[in-house]
């Protein structure tokens, strides 16, 4: 094999064009035989092959610097720079992130998940370098579904000033995670067709020179084309056309599926079955399409990720223009939203917690200044959700339950999560976001409450004394054994409550604990600082109430096993019980 | 008078060409005269009084939509639907707001103050008229300086999707508060000496249909346009010159000066004299451009506003290329941060609190995630600055400070702050943000520290007992005078704590209060939730220690007194030392 002798970049280098042709046959081998083992961002890995070898290739990392967007795309630079083993060798495969990370390689710059980000590091990188006197390339590597994302488009404006290096290839593959969208991509498709030649140039319009690359995994023409840019005094645009899913058939043929696939059959392309789990995606999924059926106004929103809700094409095509994918531009969805709020509309906008992290903005001035009755459905808010460090779903709490007017539920099971964004669509005062459970899908038989227009209502479950546990949301089930081991344990029966809105506080509630209780215990499913129990603690700060914050550290974990997790921060029934006996013996013996 | 007749746009349409430009003389001397009394968003005003009547000549508004943005350009349309006494009878001056509001008029769509919004919004308004089976025009009035922020871009890049009635009209003066910064600029240069010819045009290549009005001052031309594009079935651009400050010839020459103006002698322009007041703007501007002169790696980065860091024309030129104003792309401002910390670089990038409300994501991903050493100056955070509800300076505590691995000092005068200042350029190892006092330049003479790498180190000022007083930055001066006050009134000698860290809480001395304290009081100057003073709270939860904290309610104020709103959140020395007093008396009883 030839990738037994490349070890670093410059390995690379002493290969001719045909070693070439047949190192990229060899990495596509080296990463179907992984992904099918471990699952991970298929697409566009296999498409950028041929461009990745070129551009190491050509030129010269670590001093060239190339940033990558999404840099999920990174597998084939990582597998160029030094990290092989962790593709070929299966004992070794845990021992690299599925982003680049500056941590495991000088040629990784930055630790980045969200997409969008490279042209603005990459014109960073390239300012420090003109202050300073410096001469190497800089290159941004942005996939074509990252472009439509406010931050790219920002950073596609600014680059022209700088009036030096800085090289963008454009890896278009003709899609985002699903179908792209905006007007940016019938221009990329008019670039397409007329091989660059095209008046009307987007990219030329904001001032860069524009090199096209017809075949984008054809390394020929991406070496020439390189060739050309290198060293380059002024920004640059390589607009290059790539297969997503190049050399898998099926996955050439599904590239929507295929952008992050779980572990396969190699030969046929089959997932590996995995145990039947029901999921929230297809709760909400349903609801909301038997809404759109309902009622013209209602209109469900995502920003790139249809499928993390259920939306499958079918079910796309089902929901007609009440379903809308904005592409990758989630400000631009929670403006929408307000606008469709305002004009008398139904919006309910769908995605990730780590993702509702680029539009506190849009949530604080367009919908909540505005008290517009927008739905934002937070998704994978919860220490069991992605575990990578750049998508971790635990700092949503201080995020958004701080903001003025709006009211963040956090429902405990099925039914209540169902009736929730009930009221939450049909209400017209509110600005809601309802944090989906992750923990598992809990189907309870007694009925809940339908409405959730008395704001901060706390619900007490099962009434005790001494002490009250308040468990938020996908942390309640917790709270349930931790009240049953405390009964076990101590000998005491607890307070169970459920809060149900994290945005406020139940004065009556709180202040009726005062009579026979001594202690509260609260738990949420996030980090601590700036997040719900803290608020129960500033409320019984000048009264004589002991409390104990249960949550997360504030820190920016990675790939953790939650078990592990959960014992570090005391979050395991048993350990919150010896906290509970500690404080509480100590208590009565004043 | 014509305007005398002008209740609503309604009496505007029965008005013939000649008497519209003589309205647009009337409004520029309303305009000018309530501005030189109280000051204003001049420049954009005054150049877009035209291009307001023809726009309401045309389409009936409230039923046809007009989104204004910034809606700080919308003081004639405000005149012109109903609103004309608030510009003309000093009395009434205060009456409306300086951007549009819903509550004053149904012909305001959104109560809006942060840019680059309506293009979002709009595309919503058009997307529920569309599914409900409504007919109106929706217009979006864009400014060019606006059109570079990520959620503009966005907007602009999805309108093609809707294939429906949807005009934007470009208000292109040549330039944003300041100079207008990227290439989409030059593409607007293009356009407008080829009068709308060029075919390289960013609009059509983003797939809208595009008009362009030479002179946006000309009623004709205005009307003629505007008739053109109304009750289009498919996204369409209007672009219009304009020029900025249009009428008043010392703005005409000085736009930079007039966008927003304070009040002026109408005959020469001059600024009434205001009493001097040392701001830190300036002290800023000096510290910059002394670091710029020492250090090439030194770079000073604004978001469209350097003049509120003191950066006026003369010292942006002074600094030369280690100044960088990106215009209003905060979310490009802070991933360049990044990129520039990267490559060895010291970037420091001051924009107001409310605006930092824009890179959440970017500064938890680009900058922490990374541990990059970028310095973020907040300016504005404080109940003491701007005080229009979309320009509030309080909510970034929980915002800012909830963030792993970032550093939020709060200094209480001036040396102190330009020691943190100095020592946070000079580290590599935390990403720094500063919040910048806003309450008065205070001068000390005692020595300030110089080191700040040992974090979460707070510092006793004034050692005492019982009642310790933990007061953040703005309101350390409060602080003071609640351990005076307490002296007096309770007799107690209180200690005083200047925490320095809003980022975390220094166990060693909280613990240390537990031995001869009984109360800890919190100051700080933002709202409460997710905040400093709770973090306290819940330290102390499980001791035996009444805590108390001070700030603001979580509400989106307007336009409030300062003195009012603090007595209001029982913030004053007197209303605190009351509700001291109380609880520590009842503690005695005990």
């Amino acid at each position: 094999m030839l990738l037994e002798k490349i070890n670093s970049p410059r390995d690379l280098k002493k290969l001719d064009q045909n070693e070439l042709i047949l190192l990229a046959r060899e990495i596509r081998e080296v990463l179907l035989r992984k992904l099918s083992e471990k699952g991970g961002h298929f697409g566009s890995n296999f498409g950028m092959v041929e461009a990745t070898i070129a551009l190491h290739y050509i030129f010269d990392s670590p001093n060239d610097k190339i940033v990558f967007d999404v840099s999920h795309q990174s597998y084939c630079h990582k597998i160029l720079t030094g990290r092989k083993e962790a593709f070929i060798q299966e004992e070794h495969y845990g021992e690299v992130t599925g982003y680049t990370c500056p941590d495991e390689s000088e040629h990784d710059l930055f630790n980045i998940g969200h997409t969008s980000t490279s042209i603005s590091l990459a014109c960073g990188l390239a300012k420090a370098r003109d202050l300073t006197g410096g001469v190497e390339n800089i290159i941004a590597v942005i996939g074509d579904g990252a472009l439509s994302g406010g931050e790219a488009l920002e950073g596609l404006d600014y680059a022209y000033e700088l009036h030096s290096n800085l090289i963008i290839v454009i890896n278009d593959n003709g899609m985002s995670i699903a179908d792209n969208h905006g007007g940016l991509y019938q221009n990329l498709k008019m670039l397409r067709d007329t091989k660059g030649m095209a008046e009307c140039n987007l990219f030329r319009a904001l001032g860069f020179d524009y090199l096209f690359v017809e075949d984008g995994n054809d390394l020929g023409q991406l070496v020439q084309a390189f060739e050309k840019v290198k060293n380059s005094n002024h920004p640059f645009v390589v607009h290059i056309v790539t297969c997503k899913g190049k050399g898998y058939p099926v996955a050439e043929k599904n590239p929507e599926d295929w952008h992050w696939y779980p572990p396969f059959d190699m030969e046929t392309g089959i997932k590996r079955a995995r145990p039947y789990e029901e999921r929230y995606d297809a709760t909400t999924c349903d609801f909301l399409l038997r809404k759109i059926k309902e009622d013209r106004s209602v209109v469900a929103l995502v920003a790139a990720v249809p499928l993390t809700i259920g939306f499958t094409r079918e079910k796309r095509i089902a929901a007609g223009e009440q379903f809308v994918d904005v592409g990758i531009a989630e400000e631009h969805a929670v403006a929408m939203a307000a606008g469709i709020a305002r004009r008398g509309g139904k919006p309910i906008f769908t995605t990730d917690a780590s993702f509702f992290q680029r539009v506190y903005d849009q949530i604080s001035q367009e919908i909540c200044i505005n008290r517009l009755p927008v739905t934002l459905l937070v998704r994978n808010a919860s220490i069991f959700g992605m575990n990578d460090m750049t998508h971790l779903g635990i700092f949503d709490i201080p995020l958004l339950s701080n903001i003025p007017n709006l009211v963040y539920l956090a429902p405990t099971n099925k039914q209540e999560y169902l009736a929730m964004l009930e009221w939450s669509v049909e209400q017209r005062e509110y600005p809601v976001a309802i944090r989906i459970p992750r923990y598992k899908v809990i189907t309870v038989k007694e009925p809940v409450d339908k409405e959730y227009g008395s704001l901060n209502k706390y619900k007490i479950v099962k009434q005790g004394e001494d002490i009250a546990v308040i468990a938020l949301g996908d942390f309640y089930q917790l709270g349930e054994e931790v009240v049953e081991e405390v009964r076990k344990v101590i000998g005491i029966q607890a307070t169970l409550i459920n809060p149900r809105y994290i945005t406020g506080v139940d004065h009556e509630i709180l202040n009726g604990l005062l009579v026979n209780h001594k202690m509260v215990i609260t738990l949420e499913d996030g980090i601590l600082n700036g997040g719900f129990g803290e608020k129960i603690s500033a409320f019984y700060g000048n009264k004589k109430m002991r409390v104990i914050n249960y949550g997360l550290k504030k820190e920016f974990v990675d790939r953790y096993r939650v078990d592990e997790l959960m014992c570090a921060n005391r979050l395991t029934s048993r350990q919150i019980v010896e906290d509970i006996k500690y404080t509480f013996g100590n208590m009565r013996d004043v």
